[in-house]
């Protein structure tokens, strides 16, 4: 049976506390969805980096992995920095099915979200 | 009577298109809220930067500006590189009233359609 793990990526900042951020969102996720075998990564400026966050996931056991950006557009980091990684990634673990799914961004409540802002403050 | 003026800023991306999303999330937020001071800008890779943003809303007649960002973390630029600019551009602007307000990603619903993108997958 298939063993699909979740890979949160996030882009990461200078800033390290923003890595606790990712942690806060991933811990009230949990009370809306089960789901074991999920793991963050930060495409930059961590040392929990792409491949490690898909590493501890492969250890775990996964033999799928689903990696779902936590971005807001599908700049050139979803486009061509992400995919060259995950294509050299394959290249040493051909074994695990790795898919880069869609982006938060892409969702349609973020205008909802933004629209709740502005009233708040006109 | 105040004018305020909202300016929708996002980080901007060296691929272009990317404006275009967040044209079309703006699209989306005015089906939910009546505002007519409404400005996007991007903080890089674009000529739209934040003092173009600002400019226009202040010749729209805006008396005081709202930057809501447009980000998922309070990385180095919400707490460093916005408030710097924010500051320059006020020496030329004293009139008008100029506040960062929380960014997109303190909204708890983002762990909700996280959790969706979660469900989707596995």
């Amino acid at each position: 049976m298939a063993m699909t793990g979740i890979l949160i990526l996030a882009h990461g900042s200078r800033r390290k506390e923003t890595e606790d951020v990712l942690a806060a969102v991933v811990a009230k996720v949990k009370n809306y969805v089960a789901v074991d075998l999920l793991e963050t990564a930060f495409l930059q400026f961590s040392e929990n980096d792409l491949a490690r966050g898909l590493e501890r996931l492969i250890a775990r056991g996964a033999t799928e992995i689903r990696v779902i950006p936590y971005f807001l557009f599908s700049g050139v980091h979803i486009r061509e920095d992400i995919p060259a990684e995950l294509e050299s990634f394959r290249r040493d673990y051909g074994n695990i099915k790795i898919t880069l799914e869609p982006s938060l961004g892409d969702d349609d409540r973020l205008a909802m979200i933004l629209a709740d802002k502005i009233k708040a403050v006109i």
